[in-house]
């Protein structure tokens, strides 16, 4: 870390952005104190910060109160709007989000991105719907998230052949939407993303470490360490695959047999051609079936599910474990199973590590996830101009 | 963090103490620019460092240099001396350990420690032989280190009833030293305490990130971050039992299957009574045996511990894996398939993430890592008084 001064305001700036986009309302006082900075540092950034039409004062009702009371200030609602999309193997979600955390509009394309081509195809089809949507509320987005598997680089925007996505080889999906819509586009791992969303509009508000693991379409998990996202030595953590699953690990040949290979089971186990793992309809299937097999099946998954979850809360050893993705739209169908074990194999005496479900609407969150980097990105960006 | 001066000397000064126990012969200039410190706060806290004895200047041959040349410091070979006690569950080791990392004297007592009862027994046993021996040399150590398996609470001195150790319930270790020797104690993670030792005396002293995996009687790791041991939000991480392995999980009945117990299997199926996990009779025994049953059943093991070794950086996101435990006692036999999973699984294109094997004697490294913590809490609270 530099100490020059410039820097110093760089680094308290984007601090004071951070927490206010937490936690809306607090007033210059409480920023100097949670943040350990002087009050003429937090006076002299705000009183920039309003000139910009970044932070606002909020009016309060003031009738009653003696003398003057501290004033609460927040992010302007429209200081920053931007466009988040995730793009995944099988469809690419898109949203329209604002710096309360408000999710404007928000879509998903169910078409295939096995295929680089195809993937592109989408990703410029969804931030197109998207632009016009905003354009429909008047608003001009100020730049584009975009929210995908591993492995990256957030910093050249390219992704490169993710597991499951061979043909994903020096995906430049940051260059592409650059190029094509002129406005500035940040990249993101999806389950980076997701936490970051968790942390700043979701329930990681308040935790200082946390996980977020996700069951979806693949498998992985975004980590918080002091508030945070913790991105590792090489720009990546919480990746996880070859763990075992149901008494399996190495498949037939020399491949081994990952978790995103189990998941893609459960559909095919019920013989649907299900939209989405964890939809409505496989929760309604297993409620109303007589089928004990697949009943059966289920809850050993969900079991294994949560052995997986401890195993990785027992290596981190966080505040609280995030459950998120689409198959906690099952509820307490697979909730139960998972958290028993969970709690179960957690280690220590005290099982303190909490466990808490995902905030956002599960199909949309990685497009929030990818939205809110943006978002972030953005508005710090201008507050140090 | 607070931002009274005082506190920020006391942080300054255990960052500089820090610094020079990793590296001797840093001279001011050089601490303040590695510490982003000013010239005059490191040298007022060096003259003070002098004055208690903990610092020297280290005596330049300065014929044929021009003008006045930086002087090297480094904590003095005698500013501490330390015992440092590995408690486990089949053996208890103790070394003598001064600020330059070297081990004076060492002894491993092999005595089941399974009762609690016999385990304080040889706790303040080999306590006692150090003692006597660190007298022989004129030494009065100034402290005494204790490695256990978690779950511990550092701060009160106390393990509760690790993992295959039921009888060890609120192991009031720190008190019972504290009472009979009245030297100051300080309980440690074993698995942290290697790390920790890694860090400062070690393979780990140029990584900022690092994961310390310890494949020995029981199988844990130590997690360093930014430099620091990386204890978790409760004061644990790094811990892993219930991995599937060689495609079990759970046991009979109700109990899961831990990779503890696989470890200790090992030996069984040898038919042979080891003393030590990883020993030269398995490591001779496997060279110049015909059992290729035996062969085949080790280098599926191996191959198994590179896969959880992969797990775990691919979560962790570290520079580099040190490998440590008995097990690399093996040499090749081990090593080589451990390797070759480990890369193979790595996530990321680039497999940035090294492989190092642990720096000390294996069968002393926990006391080794617990004598690090107990000689670094040491000159710092000596350094700040």
């Amino acid at each position: 870390m530099s100490s020059r001064p410039e820097d110093l305001r760089v680094r308290n700036t984007s601090k004071i952005v951070k927490t206010l986009i937490i936690n809306p309302n607090l007033s210059r006082v409480e920023l100097a104190r949670i943040l350990n900075l002087t009050k003429t540092t937090v006076s002299s950034i705000i009183n920039k910060l309003i000139s910009l039409g970044i932070v606002e004062e909020i009016e309060k009702d003031n009738s009653g109160s003696i003398g003057k009371s501290p004033v609460p200030l927040k992010i302007r609602s429209d200081a920053a709007s931007v466009i988040g999309i995730g793009l995944e193997r099988k469809d690419t979600s898109g949203v329209l989000l604002n710096p309360d955390g408000k999710v404007l509009e928000s879509i998903i394309v169910h078409e295939s991105n096995r295929k680089k081509e195809a993937a592109a195809k989408n990703l410029l089809k969804v931030i197109e719907i998207m632009l016009s949507k905003a354009r429909e509320h008047g608003i001009e987005p100020n730049a584009i998230g975009i929210g995908a598997p591993g492995p990256i680089d957030e910093k050249v925007g390219v992704i490169y052949s993710p597991s499951g996505l061979p043909d994903w080889e020096n995906f430049n999906v940051v260059q592409i939407a650059q190029e094509t819509f002129k406005k500035k586009t940040y990249l993101i791992n999806d389950a980076d993303g997701g936490a970051l969303a968790e942390r700043f509009f979701g329930n990681g508000k308040e935790l200082n470490s946390f996980v977020d693991i996700f069951f979806d379409e693949g498998i992985g998990c975004g980590i918080v360490l002091n508030g945070e996202i913790y991105r590792g030595a090489f720009g990546y953590s919480g990746e996880f695959d070859y763990l075992a699953f149901l008494g399996k690990v190495i498949g037939k040949g020399e491949e081994y047999f990952s978790l995103e290979k189990v998941l893609s089971e459960l559909r095919i186990f019920l013989g649907k051609n299900q939209h989405q793992l964890g939809s409505v309809d496989i929760k309604e299937y297993l409620e109303n079936s007589e089928n004990m097999e697949a009943k059966k099946r289920f809850e050993e998954i969900y079991t294994e599910l949560g052995r997986i979850a401890s195993i990785i809360s027992n290596l981190i050893g966080p505040e609280a474990v995030i459950v998120s993705g689409r198959m906690i739209e099952l509820g307490d169908l697979f909730m139960k199973p998972f958290k028993n074990v969970f709690f179960k194999l957690q280690f220590g005496r005290e099982k303190k590590v909490r466990l808490i479900k995902g905030a956002f609407p599960q199909n949309i969150t990685y497009a929030i996830g990818a939205a809110t980097n943006a978002l972030l990105n953005h508005v710090i960006e201008k507050s140090i101009t």
